[in-house]
């Protein structure tokens, strides 16, 4: 019997929505409910403090509406916070550190980028994640925080974003052969990244988390039309409408608002 | 006599500061409260019911640490959240909006633009402020939302920043003889933005202030030195220090990490 429940995702903003995306792509019988903290985004320059507490309330509110797994798609979430959401969470929990780490390792790839929030960097997790799985390999870890307004501006293929990847990225090349996208809005600059660092690898976390949430589902019985795919943000500024779309390639037809309350 | 307690001042984060600086230079006998609300920034992409909702709670925390009055240093919450902050609060209060059209008034220039946030721009609140002063002049509007992340990442002179200020005001190039800076990050930009539209006179919101705030106090009798100078934060990532003193123009001995609870 396939459980009908929602898988619940969050992001501190709707960048995550890359993540669903991908995950609808593979999975399109399951139902999604995904919230977006919009309101307290970004997370990626805060202190773990912070982050983890903004991520307790975020998974509260999942829980409470009794979803049957969590995918933390934020990056920075899942760097600092996955512990912490481990130990209250009673259902499994999904970060996209280490199937990130996990298709890094996977590529063969000796020299190995990661570039993602401050917060992501300065955490260190990926480059631990990495050594774990293949001690031997090099890692490169480089925070490229213009990376994200930009994506949100939609600035992702101009002279702007092409001079900004530059700075950011020509200290890694020659240096990697590999390179993890360790934030959920860099996939919109995926051309302009692999333009400034030629013949790398890119690895896309949202497309390494598809096989970490696979053993968690049963076969699905129930057909695509009945599943649901539910938008939750806790600002419902009319931009976020429209950096949503751009993330989640399509419309979406409602963006509910939700308050999420107490000490965040 | 003049009253000892210090002047409230806040911000959505450290950008607020510049006001600070500009207020401790005219009025170096009076003590300042600063509080960054660096957990919750940025503002200027949220909806206005979520700036208002963090505005009085910033407001609450300063009330609570007995100021003799507010200055709502961030042009976002001065624009949708004033009248709000205004309706709880007992001692005086003065935004940042009010005084800019003054001074963008008083520069005589028939054309005047104004840049800001999205929420800023979106608000109406300088073209209001400017119309009900002198009908006659004309406004031309616009957000400019990669400053901020620029004025934070320190590239303020770059090629990213001339190229970014060239796709934002170049639409506005022969059309305007003055310039309001709406947001506390813009003064960083001021070098780059002035090149952009040679010839056009740039005003400072946080230059503007100052002459709002004088009416409010008495002649301060006690030494520079008795003077004191606090800066909270909600939010005390590392970075915000490397921020905080790039607005400030000067060291930070303190940066006191302060939680705001409820509904925020």
């Amino acid at each position: 019997m396939s459980d009908p429940r929602p898988i619940g995702v969050f992001d501190s903003g709707v960048g995550g929505l890359t993540v669903v995306r991908r995950l609808r792509e593979e999975f399109p019988r399951e139902s999604f409910l995904f919230l977006g903290d919009t309101a307290r985004l970004p997370y990626g320059t805060k202190s773990p403090e912070t982050v983890e507490r903004y991520s307790l309330a975020n998974v509260g509110f999942l829980l409470a509406r009794d979803v049957k797994f969590l995918v933390v798609a934020c990056n920075t979430a899942s760097a600092v916070a996955l512990p912490a959401i481990e130990a209250i969470s009673p259902v499994p929990v999904v970060g996209v550190i280490e199937p990130g780490a996990e298709a890094a390792v996977a590529t063969g790839r000796r020299r190995i980028g990661v570039i993602g929030t401050e917060a992501t960097i300065a955490s260190g997790a990926y480059a631990r994640a990495i050594a774990r799985r293949a001690p031997g390999r090099e890692v490169i870890a480089r925070a490229c925080p213009l990376f994200v307004p930009l994506a949100e501006e939609g600035w992702t293929d101009n002279a702007v974003a092409r001079e900004t990847a530059e700075i950011y990225l020509s200290p890694l090349r020659g240096k990697i052969d590999a390179l993890v996208l360790g934030c959920t809005h860099y996939p919109l600059l995926k051309d302009t990244i692999a333009a400034t660092v030629p013949g790398v690898l890119l690895v896309d976390s949202a497309d390494a988390v598809c096989e970490a949430v696979r053993p968690l589902l049963s076969p699905a019985r129930r057909n695509e039309d009945e599943s649901e795919y539910h938008v939750c943000v806790t600002d419902a500024a009319e931009r976020f409408r429209a950096v949503a779309e751009r993330f989640l390639g399509r419309p979406i037809d409602r963006l509910e608002h939700v308050e999420i309350t107490g000490n965040v």
